[in-house]
C-alpha cells in the first residue's frame, strides 16, 4: 500500500532568502502544507485574501498574525493554532529572527 | 473577528483511563482533532476502517501503526506524518508508555 509519509522538521536549510512553502497532501477539498520563516513578515502594506479558509498552528520558533482592523498582532508560539476564516485579510507581522519557525497550514473548502 | 485559537499542548491530563480526543475544528469537508494517548493501543483484533481519508502526525511522544497486510507496523515520532486513504485498515500498535504522545489527525473528503 503507498503511504505518503514524511517528517516536518527534517529539510529545513540552513540559509532561507524567501519563506520555504512545501506541499505536505493535496486533496480535493483540502490541502496541507509547510511553511517554514526565518524572520520573515509581509511586505508592508501586504494583506492576504484568501478564497479558502485556513487552520494554522506553529509547531517550531514564534510568529505574530495581524488581522485588518485588529489594534495588535496574535502571537503564536509553539502549539499555538488559530483558524482563519476566508477572506479574513491578515498578514504576518513577525516571524523569530534567530531559529526557524515551522508551521503547518491546512487550507480547506 | 472571531477567531478561534488554542494551544495543542495545553490542557493535558496527568491520568489517561483512555485516549482522549479534543475537536480543534469541524468544516464541512475537514475535521481536526488531537489526540492524546498514553500507553493505549487499539484493542487485539481491532481495525480502524474509516470512510474519510486521514492525514496524521505525532507532535509530542511516539507511537506505531500497523496496516492491514504489512508485517510490522511504522513508527511515528515528533515530526512523523502519514497519510491513511479512506477504507485503508489500520491499528495503533503501541504508544510510548511513560509520556503522553500528542497527534494531530486531519479527517478529510
Amino acid at each position: 500500500m503507498k503511504i505518503p509519509t514524511g517528517n516536518v522538521f527534517a529539510d529545513i536549510p540552513a540559509a532561507l532568502p524567501a519563506e520555504l512553502f512545501t506541499p505536505l497532501l493535496d486533496a480535493p477539498n483540502v490541502r496541507i502544507e509547510r511553511i517554514v520563516s526565518l524572520g520573515h513578515a509581509s511586505p508592508p502594506g501586504f494583506w492576504y485574501d484568501q478564497p479558502q479558509a485556513e487552520w494554522v498552528i506553529v509547531l517550531l520558533g514564534a510568529a505574530a498574525i495581524l488581522f485588518e482592523g485588529e489594534a495588535s498582532p496574535r502571537t503564536l508560539r509553539r502549539g499555538d493554532y488559530l483558524h482563519i476564516p476566508a477572506h479574513a485579510k491578515h498578514r504576518v507581522a513577525w516571524t523569530e529572527a534567530d531559529a526557524p519557525t515551522v508551521w503547518l497550514a491546512v487550507h480547506h473548502r
